[in-house]
C-alpha cells in the first residue's frame, strides 16, 4: 500500500552520534534511504559487533541495519571527519551534550558548518538548561540559530519496519528546517517543519512527567474521563511553561506536543506510564526503580521541573504534585484530594507578560535569560544571505 | 480519597430536556449536588417508570438515581413550568434542536430568562449549522450569545460513580459560563470556564470523523506512531477548520479538544472508533452500520463536514479521506497511499485571513455568515448590566 520511496537529489554525508534505541534507527533510516552514514558509539565492542553482522546488540535486535552504515568510534570524530560531513545528528543523552559539543567545537570548520540535528528529549541537571541554551553556551548564538530539533510519536521498533510515522522539525532557521526534512522526508517518515525548537524541546521533555501522572491515575483505579482529563490538563501546564520560555504555545498542538503525549501516555511500552501506574499500585518509588531494568527520564526531568517551575512562578499542580509523591514522600491519595480539591478556573490561563521580548542583552547564564523571558529574543536575528554562516 | 461535597449556596431549578444517557446522568449529578431537577422525555412509559423506580430503562441501567430527580412529559413544558425554571438543560440530539427551541421559544420570558446550556454534539443535517447558528436563527442573537456549552471528556458511566471528570464550559457570556460552572462543579466533576463556544462546538462534531480514521489505522495493522500521527494532524484539520469560522486555536488544546479526541479516539467503548476498525478490517460500511446496533455519529458528520470543507476551501485531506472511503467508494489502501503521497509541509499553517471580523451585518443565513468568516462577529456585544438581558 506505501507509494514509493524518495531518491534524494543528492546524497549527504551523515554522522549520527550515538548508536541507542533512536540514533541507530535514525541512522537506519537514512541510509536506507540512500545516504552514507556514520554511527558513532562510545565503545569499541559495539563498533567492531555492528561493521561485522550490521546489528545493534543491544537495541532493535531483530532489526538488520542498513549497509549504507559504517560504525565509527570509540573516540569522538576529529577534524578531518567532521569537514568530510554535510549532516551531525546528535543522538546522545542530554546529559552528554554540553561534554560532548565542548569538545567537537574546536574541530568544526566555521566556514563550512554542517547542519546540526538535535533528537535528545530532556533538561540538563544542575542548571535547568534546554539543550538549545546549551548550543548557546558551547558554540555560541549563531550555531544556536541553526540547530534544528526533530520530535514526535515515534517508537524506533515501529520506524524500522515502516510503519508511518510523522514528526516536528523545527528551528529558529527556516532553511535549516528545510534542509532537515527534505533529508529525512519519505512517505512512511513525514516530516513537518516550524520554527518553535523552544517549545518542541519542552514538550519532549515535559511530557515524561505527565505520562508518571497518567500511570498513576491508571493504577489508582480511575479510569478514561481521569486519564483525558490529567492528559489535557498536562498539556495546559506544558503550554503555560513553555510561554513563559517564549515558546509558541500552538507548538503544544502539533506532533512534539500532543502526539508525543498521546504515544507516551497510552502505551504500556512507556516506562514513565509503567513508574507511574506501579506507584498508583503502593510500590515505593525505590522498589520500582531498582526493577525498572531501564532510565524512566520523567522521574529526573520532575526534580529539574520543579526548580523551573518555582524559578519561573508558573502553576503547574500536576508536575508540582508528581514531584512531591516522588521526592518529598508525599502521600499520593492526599495528592489526589488536593489537586481536586482546586478551586474551578478559566482553561486557558496563560500569563499576560509571558513571552515577550526581553530588553538586555544578557546571553551568559541560562537562568537569568529565562527569568526575563524568551530565550530567543536574546539570540541574534539570522543573516539575509546564508543562514548558517558565522559571520555575519 | 475524594474532598466533600460542594453544597450549593443556593439551589437551581434546573430542567433537563432530554433522558439519554448523558441527559440522565448530568441529572443526576445536579440533582445529587442538591438541585431540584425536572428531566423532560418524550415517551411516557419512561416517565411512569422513572417516577416509579427512580432508574432509566434504556441507559445507565444499574444505576439508581437521585431522588431530587422528579420525570416529566412527554408533553415539552409549558410556560408556567419554563417560568418557574432556573436553568434549562438541553441534552437532545443536534437533529431536534431548531425544532425543540422553535417550539420553546414564544413560552420563555423574556424578562427572567433562565440560564441555557447544551451539550449535544455535532452539525445539523442540511444546514451544516452550530447548535450556536441554530439558536440565533431560532431565539435571535441575544439568547446565543448567553447560551452555554459543555463539552470534554465524559464518558457518563464513569461520572455517576463519581470518578474524576473535568469539561469545558463556554459561553460568549463569561458570566453565563462561570453560572454553569458554579452550577456543576464538585471536586470529582471539575469545571474549566472559557468564552469560545463555537471550537467547543466544532471540537466536539470533528472529532468523531478522526475517530473513524484511528479505528481504520488500527483495523489496517499501523500500531502507535500512526496513531498518535493521525490524531495529531486531525487536531490541526480540526484546528484550521476552526479558526475559519473564528474559533481560537488554543480551545483545541483543551478538554472539549485534544480531552475528547483522545477519550474518543483510545477507548474501545467508541462507536465511531469501531466503525473505523471494522472498515480498516475489510468490511463493508453498509455491514457495519447494519450490525453496529447504535448510531456512530461520525459517519453522518463526515458528510456534514465535507460540504463544509468546500464551502470554506480548507485543506483537511483526513476528513476528505474519510468521507471519500464512506460514501464513494474509494478504496482504502489507495486512500492512505495518497494522504502519504503529500509533500512535506510546515506543521501549524493557519489561514492568514480567517477568523477576521466581518463588514456586513447580515444574520439571516448561517451558510453565508460562515462564508464571510467568523459567526460571532454578527452577535451584539454583552450588555454591562446584564448579560442576558434581552432589552439591551
Amino acid at each position: 500500500m506505501f507509494p514509493s520511496q524518495v531518491t534524494p537529489v543528492r546524497t549527504s554525508n551523515v554522522l549520527v552520534l550515538g548508536a541507542g534505541n533512536f540514533g541507530s534507527c535514525l541512522a537506519d533510516h537514512l541510509g536506507e534511504s540512500g545516504h552514507p552514514v556514520s554511527l558513532w558509539s562510545r565503545k569499541a565492542p559495539f563498533v567492531a559487533h555492528f561493521n561485522a553482522t550490521h546489528r545493534n546488540p543491544d537495541y532493535l535486535k531483530d532489526h538488520h541495519f542498513s549497509h549504507n552504515i559504517q560504525a565509527v568510534g570509540p573516540d569522538l570524530p576529529d577534524a578531518k571527519m567532521l569537514k568530510e560531513m554535510d549532516v551531525l545528528l546528535f543522538a546522545i543523552p542530554t546529559q552528554a551534550v554540553r561534554a560532548t559539543l565542548t569538545q567537537l567545537r574546536p574541530n568544526m570548520d566555521e566556514a563550512k558548518l554542517p547542519l546540526l540535528i538535535f533528537v535528545n528529549k530532556g533538561i540538563e541537571i544542575g542548571t535547568q538548561a534546554l539543550t538549545l541554551e546549551i548550543i548557546v553556551d558551547t558554540c555560541g548564538p549563531q550555531i544556536a540559530r541553526a540547530a534544528t530539533f526533530i520530535s514526535g510519536p515515534s517508537f524506533a521498533t515501529e520506524i524500522v519496519r515502516r510503519l508511518p510515522t510523522s514528526v516536528s522539525v523545527a528551528s529558529l532557521s527556516r532553511a535549516e528546517a528545510q534542509r532537515a526534512s527534505d533529508l529525512f522526508h519519505q512517505p512512511w517518515f513525514r516530516c513537518y517543519t516550524g520554527a518553535d525548537p523552544v517549545g518542541i524541546e519542552l514538550a519532549g521533555a515535559l511530557k515524561n512527567i505527565y505520562a508518571i501522572a497518567a500511570g498513576l491515575a491508571d493504577g489508582l483505579g480511575f479510569e478514561n474521563n481521569t486519564r483525558a482529563s490529567l492528559i489535557t490538563r498536562g498539556l495546559a501546564e506544558m503550554t503555560r511553561i513553555g510561554v513563559c520560555y517564549g515558546a509558541n504555545p500552538l507548538t503544544f498542538l502539533g506532533l512534539a506536543g500532543v502526539g508525543d503525549l498521546f504515544l507516551t501516555c497510552s502505551s504500556p511500552a512507556s516506562r514513565n506510564y509503567t513508574v507511574g501506574y506501579r506507584l498508583g499500585k503502593g510500590e515505593s518509588l525505590q522498589t520500582i526503580l531498582d526493577t525498572l531494568g531501564s532510565v524512566a527520564e520523567g522521574v529526573t526531568t520532575a526534580k529539574g521541573v520543579k526548580k523551573l517551575i518555582d524559578e519561573l512562578g508558573v502553576d503547574a499542580p500536576i508536575a508540582t504534585g508528581i514531584y512531591e509523591g516522588l521526592y518529598e514522600g508525599k502521600d499520593i491519595h492526599r495528592g489526589v484530594r488536593e489537586l481536586m480539591s482546586r478551586p474551578p478556573s478559566d482553561e486557558i490561563n496563560l500569563p499576560d507578560k509571558a513571552g515577550g521580548p526581553v530588553k538586555t542583552d544578557e546571553l551568559d547564564n541560562a537562568a537569568s535569560r529565562r527569568r526575563r523571558g524568551a530565550i530567543t529574543a536574546h539570540l541574534p536575528p539570522p543573516c539575509k544571505r546564508c543562514p548558517l554562516s558565522l559571520s555575519n
